[in-house]
């Protein structure tokens, strides 16, 4: 289909036909809230639940927003995972930043299709993941990562979601310098961004925007005080966000009980000429 | 440069120079936190602040980033819009999706660049805009409206952010149908999203997400019957977010006094082959 | 003491000298944020912990705010529980109401020292604590619950706390009407408290506060249906808190990741002659 | 009546019949959510209001819970005030403790009924009229105030409520030390109460609560230090509150858009012999 082709991104395209699922299809099977399984035909032949069991290469030729019935005759869904389907099911090595921040982090960053961003560190690379998604097909992510084992891990995490074409893996201390120059957003996810401020002045272009994400209070003050010191970023803004998931069974609505009350403070900045 | 020919979209184009402001570019001018104002060189050649007045005019030639000094000499930055920095000066005639809800909305209903869309209603445009933003730039947003007067305010505005070649307005009311077919998400922001289930249903590709936006508890709770009636729908969820903004003057950093503590809640859904 | 004999309460009595630990004394035996343990010498000889054995029996006759060193040489400070630290303590059948909604109950409902208020259901006991704790010396709480086993149960913590003669348990369905007449106050912790607005508003003086607490979105909406139609109520209010608990270790000061985000909605309603 | 006569305080009594309201009555009258009116008939002979005049001195004789009716025969009902209706009417000349905090202070604290405290500074006095309500009527409370305009104030809120043979005004620097001992617990709602935690040291009775409120991070980071270093405090928690109110109208029962987001950071902490 002509249509197709012109969409920036197979990840999540339209048309007007089903998507038919091959042998390296990635598909969220989904039994209910509690029962969601991302498989894939080529690695993971057999899907065990307690549900029932699911003959993973039954999948291949199905398409999305279909069903299959388990060995014991429950209804499973095969749906086309979404960046937050994928994010949910990344191996995660560290304290990642949740769903509740990264929607907003887009947002008030400003990067979009296009954007060429650099972030550190690397982690889990549920951050990268949500970054490469948003600057497809154009864009560039740029990851720096002191520790081997976690480009490996975020490695295995972004390719699962089909975004490693976006993302430049860089084994480097970022304290050392940012390779990139006039990029339009710089992200920090580390123990001491106050000490990169200067780092992340340099790789900006004006007018670019600095987002931080950090856990403590101290942490969060320090960032401030160092952004206010240097005196090269303005409109210094920082945010915490709450989230509430709320219970979907009628007659039972009402917020879940418990919720991630916090990950982190959220700092943004814009670089400006000084 | 060739570089930046790649990119998908000036908007948020980087690239190694700074970009140059000419009678059309619209600036954000900041001087301090309360006080930004959107400009035009060619719509409005002078801006009167209580720190003084700047000859916009003047702004021509320089470079975002850049600042210039008012009539009391105060320094002003001449920034880049970024979308959020737009949405916050749009001209609002109805209640708007905050930028709490407005980043969560597009992660939770995974689309980006080059998803096709269908909206409604209109209403001042902020969510057309973000969709806009974030489907560019093979991707396109339909958004229905029934009220020619919004149409004409969100046109308006989604000028301003330079977006008008993303969106297709539709002066129709979407209880008689949506004329797209297999879109990849459908958005609800109206009064009685529960009656516009089926109609959601068969404008969705399989497997794609219906967001709904709506205020009261009444309204989420019939939304979501109206959902799980329905049997074509899986993975329902509904949030509601919450969002701080900090003081970020050193010594007195803390949540602020005041904050929009609901606009909405948010269901999301899946659609899935009966 | 003369002065001692004026106070209320011995449970949270002052006075110049430190109080001394005897047989039937409950001790709050503070290790460190984690390791909390509330013991009565009489009832249990032993406590161990894995910061070491501590014999309870040794704790009569020291004070209130005193330690002793466990078995490995670790402090345990000795506590006098306060109302809080008890029902963190009580034995729970039941979802009980949290902390975060304990205190925002009594300030909003009225109630002091000398007030008379019914309560059902009974429950764990939670709430039925908390009001006698603030009734004390010369109030009652009249608690109804239909289930004889969870009457033992609030019973036995209640006792634990010292509240006994403040509360008087029955065994009956409040859905047959309240025994007593011109109460300050009415609290209803149950399923269909929409049912009971005539039986509190009999039950209730003028003037006097109905308190409902209900985990639902959809027994929120009928309680508050159901009290506007009956006429018999103004200023109806509705709440729900969050309240979030910090880590307070210096150089990791933040919230804590996970807090219970909802255990109820709260609704005010003061009675009035119709 | 007997009864009543064993009963702590007239403020809240209850009994068997309505109170009725004299010329020094104070008297809340309810027209709606929106207008609220605390009158006394000896003070304030004619409220007039945009639903119509109402004659204060015809309640007169009149009976909490019921209503009369305004020039414009709008129903107004008259409500025995209770203590969070003074406090909302209260006049303030300071940032004020909120109810989403005074009920949690009061619980967490674990005052009650015949308790001993102290508090600086006094401010507003919202804070002291809640202590002085939950330690009637054989408490007292002690409150330190530099700045005598300011005690003024709060002398007469606290009178208006009829709370002041509880209260102990002190025109005195509490840096300077706390006159009292061994008192059940201790509040700080001041700017620099790191300062002090010695003082509050030597005034509180062994296992008694140190309280802090601090309305920023600064504040709160300095308090948790001090408290950590001086080593005579244990059990050392952090909270922060949110209360939503929600809209209680059917048909559009939601939270409302705006709320208190933050007013201060709460901090208890425990005497323990060092």
């Amino acid at each position: 289909m002509m249509k197709k082709d012109t969409r920036a991104e197979p990840l999540n395209s339209g048309g007007h036909v089903m998507e038919v699922i091959n042998e390296n299809s990635e598909v969220l099977v989904y039994i209910d809230e509690h029962r969601k399984f991302l498989v894939k035909p080529r690695v993971k032949p057999k899907l065990e639940t307690d549900r029932g069991i699911i003959n993973v290469e039954d999948l291949i030729g199905k398409k999305y927003g279909d069903f299959v019935l388990t060995s014991l005759n429950v209804k499973a869904y095969l749906l086309k995972p979404s960046i937050s389907d994928y994010i949910e099911k990344f191996r995660r090595i560290t304290q990642v930043i949740y769903p509740k921040d990264l929607g907003f982090i887009v947002f008030k960053s400003g990067i979009s299709s296009g954007s060429i961003v650099v972030e550190a560190g690397t982690g889990s690379g549920v951050l990268t993941a949500t970054l490469a998604y948003y600057v497809r097909p154009n864009g560039k992510v740029y990851t720096y990562e002191v520790r081997k084992e976690f480009i490996e891990i975020a490695k295995s995490n972004i390719k699962m979601a089909g975004l490693e074409k976006y993302v430049v893996f860089k084994n480097k201390n970022i304290e050392e310098g940012i390779d990139e120059e006039s990029v339009d957003a710089v992200f920090f996810d580390l123990p001491m961004p106050w000490r990169l401020v200067e780092v992340a002045y340099k790789a900006l272009k004006a007018s670019g925007t600095l987002t931080i994400f950090v856990p403590t209070m101290e942490q969060l003050l320090k960032s401030i005080n160092s952004l206010r010191q240097h005196k090269g970023f303005v409109n210094i803004e920082a945010y915490d966000t709450l989230l509430r998931l709320y219970k979907t069974v009628p007659g039972e609505i009402r917020p879940m009980t418990w919720t991630v009350a916090h990950t982190g403070y959220i700092v943004f900045a814009r670089k400006v000429v000084i």
